[in-house]
Formats: C-alpha cells, structure tokens, sequence
C-alpha cells in the first residue's frame, strides 16, 4: 500500500534540532556511565543481530496455542544464543538479566515467555534454598537446561496468603520419601509461568507433615514429566490455564498431585531439614527466606521503568508528529504536544521514570547492605527494607500501571492499536499489581511497620532514615510556614504521611476504647492505613528522587542541570497539587500557594515542551525494543501503521471466505 | 477434570439468605416496571434459545482470522432470528436495541459485531440525512439486509477533530458525478467497523468541493465492493487495520479511494443540495445534525452502565466465596467481602451503576423534549443540552474504565484471566474513552459552554437548570457552614465547580491582560478548565441521583428505600472524600467535617455489606450475559476456571509438539 520512508519525519527532526542538552549524555547518566551504555548497546546488537525478533506473521495475529508455539521456539533459540555467549564472553548474569526483562527482552518475546520463571525462580530457588549436595546434584543440570525447571507456590484458592496453601507433602519414614498430595480443588497450583507445557521439574511449596505434625510451607524439587517422552508422570495432573489478559506466551499452568511419591532428600534442605526417621530440624532463622522475596520486588520496580519508559517515549514522539485541531482560524494544526492538556498527561510520566529509578537504584543499594549485615547475623534494618519495599512494590506498579494507560489514551484510537505496543504493555505492567503480593495487602504490610513506628515516634524512640521524619512530626506541634520549593514539598509530604499514620492510630484507638477488638478495628480503618501507607511512600520516592539529583547535579553540564531539575520540579509540583487535600489538612498551605504552585506547574509544562522529544530519546530504546508504529524513532507513524495492518492475514486476500458462506446467503435471503 | 456443581455455593446462599430487601422489586424498579421486567426475560430467553451463543471453542482461543469468521457467521445468524423475530412479532426497536448493546448482544457476541454499525449508523443516517426518495431506494434494501452498510468518517490524520479531515468529493458537472479521492495516506478512513471486509457499501464523510469551492463535510453513499463477487471496486483500496486492545470481531477497516466517480444522487441531500450545474444549496441549520451525536452519547452512558454492573456483579459475588488470609488466629479465613478495603472497591461501584443510570434516564427524557422543541424551531436549549452530553460521556466512560479495572483487580489473579471476562469488559469500556469525541476534548468543550455561562451569572444573568447553580455561586459573598447531609453534598459540589470556574475565568483574564491571545490563554489554562468541567459533571450526576431518587423512594417499600438510600450517601460521601482538596478550597467544611464524614463512609460500608450480594442479584444479569466463570450465580468460580481452562486446544494433547522440536534438542545440547 506505502513504503516507509527513509527520511526522519520533519516535526520530530525540528523538535531534536531545538533540544537544549546533550542527549548523549543523559543516556550515558541514566546507565550509569559511557562505558555501560557501550556494553548495553553492543548487547542489543549482539541479540538482534541474529534476528530471533524477526516473525512472519506477528503473534499478535497467532491463536492462543500458535502464540505458544511461537514462543518456545523463539525461546529455544535465544537461551541457546546466550548459552554461547556466556561460553565466549564469560559475561556473567549481565545477559540472563537483559534478555528476561523488560527491555531486551520483550523485543524478542514480546508477550512473556515460557522459560523466564526456569532462571528466575527455579534456578535462585536451588541457589538459595538448597544444601551443597543438593545444589552439586541440580545446579550444573538446570544451568544447562538438561531439565527445565519452574516455581509452583500459587494455587487456585490461595495466592498472596502463604500460610493457607493447601497442598500437603507428608513423610512416610518406611519408604524415605514425602508424598505429595492435592487434597482439593483449590489445592491445585495455578498459575506458575512454564508449568503447563513446558517445564519437566518443578520447585514446589507444601505443607511439611512429619510425625502427625504440620511444620508450614517448604520446598521439594518435584518431577513433573518422564524426560525423554515429555508425558506427565503418573499421578501428575498438569494443564494450562487459558488466556489471561496479557503474557500470553509464558504458558501459565496448573499442577494436581494423586499422592505422588518424591525422595527424602528432593525436600530443599539448606534451612530446615528432615531426618531420615521423620525427625524435624527447625530453621536457623525463617527472615532468611524474605531475601528473594524482596529481591524480585525491587527488580519490579526496575522493569515497571522500562515499561513507563517505552509508554512515554512512544506518546510523546506521537504527539509531536500529531497535528489536530484548529484553535487558531489562520494557523495550521498545532502538534499535539503543543496542548497543555497533553503535556500534563505525558511529561509526569517521563519523571516519574526517572524518579522510580533513582528510587530502584537507592532500595537496591540498601538491599545489598541489609543482606550484607544479615550474613554477620545483624537483623536490625530487615523490618524498614521489607516495609519499604512492600510499599514501593504497590505504589510504582499501580503509578505505571495508570502511567501507562494514561499514555495510550493520549494517542487517541491510535493507542488501542496493538501494533502501538501500549495494549501489550500495559498488560504487563497491570499484572505487577497482582503477583508478588497483591498491592492493597502490600500497602498494609507496610501500614503495620508505620503503626508501630509512629507509636515508638511518640514514646522519643529513635527510628531508623526512613521514617526517621515521624519523630519530628511527633515532636512538631505547629505547622511551620508552608514552603512550595522542592525541599519544602518533600517536608510537606512527609507531614502529610505522618498526619495520616497519627490519624489511623488515633481511630484504631478509640475504635478499640469503644469495645472492637484489635483486628477489627485495624479492619474498620484500613482504607485509611492504606492510604498512610501510599503517602509514607510518595514522601520517600520525593525525597530520594530530590537527594540523588541534587549529588548527581555536581557532575553533568549546565544545560542538563537545568533540564534534571526541572524534571524534579515538575514531579514535585505534580503531587502536591494532586494531593492538595492533604496538603491542607497535614500542613500550613494556603488558597494563594495553591494557586502559585498551579502556574509554577503550568509555567514548567511550557519550560519541557522544547525537550520532551530529547528527554525520551535519551531513555535510548531502540526501534526493535518500542516495537511500535507509533513511537518508532524516525516519527513515520501512519506509513507504519499502514506496514502492520498490511501484515494481517486477514489482508492476504480480497475477500473472505465466510462472504460466500453467511453474507451473501444473508443478503439474499437464502441463510 | 472436574465438574460443576449443580448446587449454589455455600456462602453465596447465605449471603442471599440475610438479603434485608426484595431483590426481586429492586429488579422491577430498575428496569422500569414489572412488565418491562417480563418483555426483557423473554427477549433473552427467545434470543438465547437457539444457542447461537455457544462455541466450540471459545472465541479467546482463536486466531485474528477466526475471530472475524466466527463473528460474521454469528452475525448473520443472530440478525437472520432477529428478522424473523419481528415479521413474527411487529416488535419496534427493542430487538435490535437489546442485541446490539452491551448486555443481551454481548452474550452472543462478545468481542463486538461486524455488523453493528449497519444498524447503529448506516441505518440511522439514511433516516437523518436521506431525502424522501433517496430513503425510498435505500432503507427498505438495508433493512432486508440485501446490502450491508456501514460508516466512514474517520481517518488515519484526524479523528474528533472533523473539520480537519481530507477526502475530498469534487463535483464533476459534465458527467454529473462527484470524484471521491484520497488525496494523502492520512486521508484513508481508519477504524470504521465492519468496513474492512464485511460492508459492500459506505456512508462516506468528505470535503464537498463544487465549482472551485470548498463547502466542508457531506454524507456520501458509496459502493465499495460487488454485489455478486464481493469484489472491492475500482479505485477503492481497502482492507482491515489490524489487532486491537479489545472488540476483534467488529472488523475495523481502512478505505481509499483513487478517484472513485460516484453519481449526483449518492450525496445525501436532506439538507444540502447539489443541484445538476453544480450550485450549491446550502443546509437550513447545520445545527440540526448534532441530534445523532447527541443520542450516541446518550446511549454510551447506558452501554457503561452495563458493563460496570456485570464488573461489580462478577467481583462481589467472587468476593463471598473467596476466603483469604486469618487475621484473628482461631477463626477460619473470613469472606474476602469482609474486607473493609473491597468493601471500599466494590460498594461504590453498585453506587456509580445506580447515578449513571438515573443521569442516563435524566438526559434522555432532556434529549426528547429538546428534540422535540426543535422541530418547532425552538434551539434555546440545545447548547445547555450539547454541554452536558460532553462532560457525562468523558466523566461516565473514565468512570466506568476505572471501575472495571478496580473490580477486575479486587479479584486478584483470577481477575487477570479472560474466563473472568473482566478484561473483555474492560476492552469495550475504555475504547468509548476515545470514540464518539476524546474524553479531554469533550471536557475542553464543555468548559467552553460553562465559562461563557459564568460570566453570564456574574452579569446577573438567569441560566438554564443544569447551570443555575453558578448564580447563586456569583451572588454570594461567603460560604454558608458546612453540611455534610446529601443535601449538603450537592450544594458542596455546586459550590466547587462554580469555583473552580471562577478561578479559570480569572486566570483567563489574567493571561490576557499579561499580554497571551485568548487562545493561549485558554490553552495555558485547559488543565484546570477539564477539571472545572468534571466538577460541573460531578455536581450534575450527584444532583440528579439525589433529587430523581427521592422521588422513586415513594414508591418502594420501606426496606428497599433504605437501600436505595445508603446508595446514595455512599455515592455521596466517596465523592466529598475524594474531592476533599476541593472542598477544603471552596466550602467552610472544617477537619472535623472531614473526619465525621470517613467514619461516615466505614460506617456505611458496614450497613451495605450484608446487601452487598442481593444489590448486584438485583442487575438481574443472566450467567450468558455475564459469561464469568468467577461471577455466575451458583458461585461455583474455581471449578468453572478448571472446566474453563479445560477448553483451550493446548490442554487437548498432553505433550505439545515443539517438545520434540524445540525443547529437547535443547535440553540434549542439540539444538
């Protein structure tokens, strides 16, 4: 129908002649050095140049088994892509982390795939959970994919409650061996990617019953299919659990076990063990095993960045190659980007990206302290990384969730296109509210962490940096004068989420002083803990954002410092109109700040709009990764769109087979 | 491997059990009377009865291609019953209606219809904009269904923006045709459904150019493709755009045309003309078209109202049989239901059903009486009515697209699976965020309306009833004391959207006087009018579901006016707490307000919760409507997302051929 030209689409050439830095070397802070950027640019290369990416048909048009099929395949070939790689370059994880995550990864399979949970959950699991013999027997074979391993914890009935899993896995001392058993419906595992078809071992999780007793949750290593044929094992019950919104090619399954019968020794035995007699060995310590836990978390909030990323870098390119409307009766149709309804929706989100990752880099360095102290046995800091990092979990996913989907209807229909990626990437990002713990229960997770700090805030206690501000909130019984700069807005937020957690205290107090119990009126006020919760969290990403800028100013140009304060700003400016309530009731605001912080936000929308198409080419994605029509970097955006329509198979022919066998009957009055 | 039970679920019995109204009036009272209760479950029990419904395998499973060929050849069915329905019954409209809406249509098919828009708008333009004769030759040949229609307005470049868009339709004196062409790739319609390879023939939108002269947009009816071959014609190029977020059976095309000659007579006339020389005769009013888009609009509200109500029905039902967690330690895992924070998620979600829909009953009986003062000439009431259809459909659709999503995310996992039907749902509702007019731009064009209103009160000018309020907001120099009754509420939102019109006004005069046009003016201050206009929305739908509910309280009986009631002030009191900042800014509500009004809000959850259950029974939503193996009435969700999952052709074989093509040469080092 078109080809897609050559050439850069002039308005987007026009807006990156007149960008005021140097995008170069923002792309070069944001991988943390010119030397990382080299070796992720020579990464892709190296992972596109063999063309796994490269589909006939794209899968968006596959039915749901083809997709499956289509994944393995591509899959199949990128971990034996990798396999040589790593022999070559001996390049560390550095490539398992880029190919399974949001980035790299999704250009080659872009709705998930079936083997990610094999180097992200199965083989961590045997590294973290399994004894040294263990580890000799099954590390070596699953790093090699001699088997394919999974992590089958969630069941039908039981996900983000881990206590009430249901499948049992009770010790028989006459034989040394556990019987694995799915009492129930809801017993059965259900959801864990790669299980359906895919996976022949499983990490399964189970109630320990030895000697007629119950000792929680464990770990087996569990067979699920003969090697060589792929068939079930007997007493094995293993499908797949149908399309899911999103993700589609990482083959979800569910697993029933008839009484299945596993070794003494396929019971993971690093922490706690069983006797051959049936004995029970107690844990050293039970917080070992958050570890992983709160790992996976912070590498959420890292992909939840790349997805918003791609999300704005495609709406904002689209904006600018957009003309629509006429507001002026001589001019010609302004970009898109030109409104300042647009640039609200859109230039939030390339701070928020920044924000959330300066956010991941600072828990990530606290995460490795933290684990660091746990080796010598000091425990101290583990309850505030875990209340941290429950709460950011929750709040970023459901930020980039909205993010995302605030940029897709930016586009207008457009957006609803697959072919614009935003659909398939927001199925990602929405499906990190769930897993990993449900956001709501996250956020009173880390609400009980905050009762309790607030209370020894009260009684002088001193607490630890991250909520070291309830002290001084407990201690401050005036408001001092509002201050709208970017320093005073941290302080402010703070206020706000001590005043929240005060409050929540107080009703569950005099909720208890009127006859409830604890729990229920813990019950009664959780909306309200909830959203204590979220501000203790907005308070901590302003805070960190705004520190971590401000050391790493010392280091860029002029122009970019400019530009990286601006971006704190405007996320300053944004969530303190956006919560102006609580501004109002937590601190000392008033009508004449609110009304200045609205033109100040107004007045920096105007201030970005030159560098909003530099600001997302320097999250530097290439065309392979975006994979979208709409946002591609040459701004050809109707050619493309034209190219993916052309690719539909239903274009293949003129007309349609069902014309002769239903329309024309119809029409004819003959059906 | 497992089957359904043919008993209800325990806990959902007893929820129905403790019900304190009569579901059964509640179902009477929403549809409009017992009579009209019986008509609509005979519609569905007649339109259900032939099972055209009922797949194979389900739709979800299928490839692009077998989507659209499922969907025509249960299309052609559907309306081939429906046909015969009414030769039998003489039925009006209702048939059509109910099956091309989001409640009875949905069940049959899901995904959207390929012939919808035959009805929906070729159909209704033929009526609207058809002269005498031309009807006469048209609407008998598209009502047989002899030819089947559809509508082409949109294009690749310009979508709400109408006067921008490019085809152009050139009369051609000597040969007494118009030239249809595409001159650019923006100008190819795009998303029109049905056009891609389902319609022969088109409504076509274009640019009438007659003796050098330009006269802006005309209806076309064109021929796209032969009536014996469904060959597409000469000079039309034409095909499908591709995957979308959601709605893949409704086949959204693209058309072109290269010079395509067309006869006089195919430009429909009723209100302008072309005469045979080529002199234009202009429309009496151009006023007179806005009645369809209006009417659209309205409808869109009613279609939300069904979707939200299948969303609330599916989550709050799953959320009585699902059971999670144990906060107290001897008590077996409570009800999720019992959760104070689904509470939150759900109830007003049961709350928002009830306000559209009493808004949408509102509006309509509105669109009637001003439709028919204008066929008497008198347009006084158009822009009030014009400014109100905007704003409800942008604030009901993003209302509706939210609801959906939290419900589908109360739900957890489950939620994320199309069995639940959740994401289907949410497919259909977040696109009429973007057609039938982008929700910021129809915001941006009611602010237009409400700002000229203002200063209209501020000159003590008397204003239309949906407007009133900002008189009475210009007189008064002070806030009277905060009420936090319904009443109260109301007034509280009135008072909050003339204030934030106020603030936009002045900040327009502002910018003009600092030097700005009006038009940046405007622009620079669009962010603060599109919430201006939410809050004249969000005062208008609180208004009416408060006063039009009062009046039907005097015909319930006293149990079921509690109810009804508490909807009301849970409605109430989320908005007042949601929009705290607001009122904090522009009513004298005070801190304590504020707290009284939150344990208000927990209390009220409290009252509603035993209802919860019996209120979304009262929807009345048959299980093939709701098709959700989560939400069907007998409540039996995790064994009908086993027999659910049962069904995708992946689980038909136990071992998947790319195992011996692609797995095990991997995992032998093969590959």
């Amino acid at each position: 129908m078109t080809s897609i030209p050559k050439t850069i689409n002039k308005d987007l050439q026009r807006e990156r002649d007149n960008c005021t830095f140097n995008v170069q070397e923002l792309i070069c802070l944001l991988d943390g050095g010119a030397e990382k950027t080299e070796e992720r640019k020579k990464r892709e290369e190296t992972a596109l140049r063999e063309g796994i990416h490269l589909d006939d048909v794209p899968n968006i048009y596959l039915s749901h088994k083809e997709k499956y099929e289509q994944a393995v395949k591509k899959a199949c070939k990128l971990f034996k892509m990798i396999r040589k790689l790593q022999e070559e370059e001996n390049a560390g994880m550095e490539n398992y982390r880029a190919v399974l995550g949001g980035s790299l990864g999704s250009a080659i399979l872009s709705d998930g795939s079936p083997l990610t949970l094999h180097y992200v959950m199965f083989i961590p699991t045997l590294m973290g959970q399994a004894t040294v013999e263990q580890q000799a027997y099954w590390i070596g074979r699953a790093f090699n994919l001699n088997i394919i391993g999974t992590y089958a914890q969630t069941e039908l009935g039981h996900g983000t409650f881990i206590r009430g899993l249901e499948t049992t896995a009770t010790y028989d001392a006459s034989t040394k061996e556990f019987v694995l058993h799915s009492p129930t419906l809801t017993s059965y595992k259900w959801w864990p990617g790669g299980l359906a078809h895919t996976a022949n071992y499983s990490i399964v999780m189970a109630q320990l019953y030895t000697k007629g007793k119950c000792h929680g949750i464990h770990p087996f290593i569990v067979q699920l299919r003969d090697e060589e044929t792929h068939m079930p094992l007997p007493g094995i019950k293993i499908g797949e659990i149908g399309v899911k919104l999103g993700m589609n090619g990482t083959n979800n399954g569910f697993l029933g076990f008839d009484k299945v019968r596993i070794p003494r020794e396929h019971l993971l035995m690093k922490n706690s063990k069983v006797l051959e007699d049936g004995t029970y060995v107690n844990a050293p310590s039970t917080k070992l095993t958050y570890g992983t836990m709160m790992f996976v978390r912070v590498m959420i909030v890292h992909d939840m960045c790349s997805y918003m990323a791609k999300a704005v870098t495609i709406a904002t390119r689209y904006s600018a190659i957009r003309r629509q409307s006429q507001p002026k009766p001589d001019e010609p149709e302004p970009q898109i980007l030109d409104y300042v309804t647009q640039q609200h929706k859109l230039f939030i989100g390339i701070a928020t990206v920044h924000a959330y990752k300066t956010s991941a880099e600072w828990i990530w360095q606290m995460y490795n302290n933290v684990t660091a102290e746990l080796e010598s046995g000091d425990m101290e800091r583990l309850p505030e990384l875990h209340a941290l990092s429950c709460c950011l979990k929750s709040v970023c996913t459901s930020d980039a969730a909205a993010c995302v989907e605030r940029c897709r209807l930016a586009c207008g229909g457009h957006g609803y296109m697959l072919s614009s990626n935003l659909p398939l990437t927001y199925g990602h990002v929405t499906a990190a509210c769930t897993y990993e713990g449900e956001n709501t229960v996250m956020l009173l997770q880390t609400a009980r962490y905050l009762v309790k700090a607030w209370q020894q805030a009260r009684g002088g206690r001193q607490l630890p940096p991250t909520t070291a501000y309830l002290t001084v909130a407990a201690d401050s019984r005036r408001h001092p004068p509002f201050d709208s700069t970017v320093e005073g807005i941290v302080h402010a937020l703070q206020m706000v989420a001590a005043g929240k957690i005060a409050l929540c205290v107080a009703q569950i107090e005099k909720r208890q002083e009127s006859g409830m119990c604890y729990e229920d009126a813990w019950n009664m006020t959780s909306v309200q803990l909830a959203s204590a919760s979220e501000a203790h969290c907005r308070a901590f990403v302003m805070s960190t954002f705004y520190k971590e800028t401000s050391e790493k100013l010392l280091e860029v140009s002029a122009p970019l410092k400019l530009v990286l304060m601006q971006l704190v700003e405007i996320y300053a400016l944004y969530w303190a109109l956006e919560t102006v309530g609580d501004l109002l009731r937590f601190t000392s605001i008033s009508e004449r700040e609110i009304m200045k912080m609205q033109s100040a936000y107004e007045d920096l929308l105007s201030k970005i709009r030159p560098n909003a198409v530099g600001l997302v080419d320097s999250f530097d994605i290439r065309d392979e990764i975006l994979n979208s029509a709409l946002g591609a970097y040459d701004g050809n955006a109707y050619e493309r769109l034209m190219a993916e329509a052309m690719k539909s198979p239903l274009n293949q022919e003129p007309v349609n087979q069902t014309f002769h066998t239903h329309l024309k009957p119809l029409m004819q009055g003959k059906l």
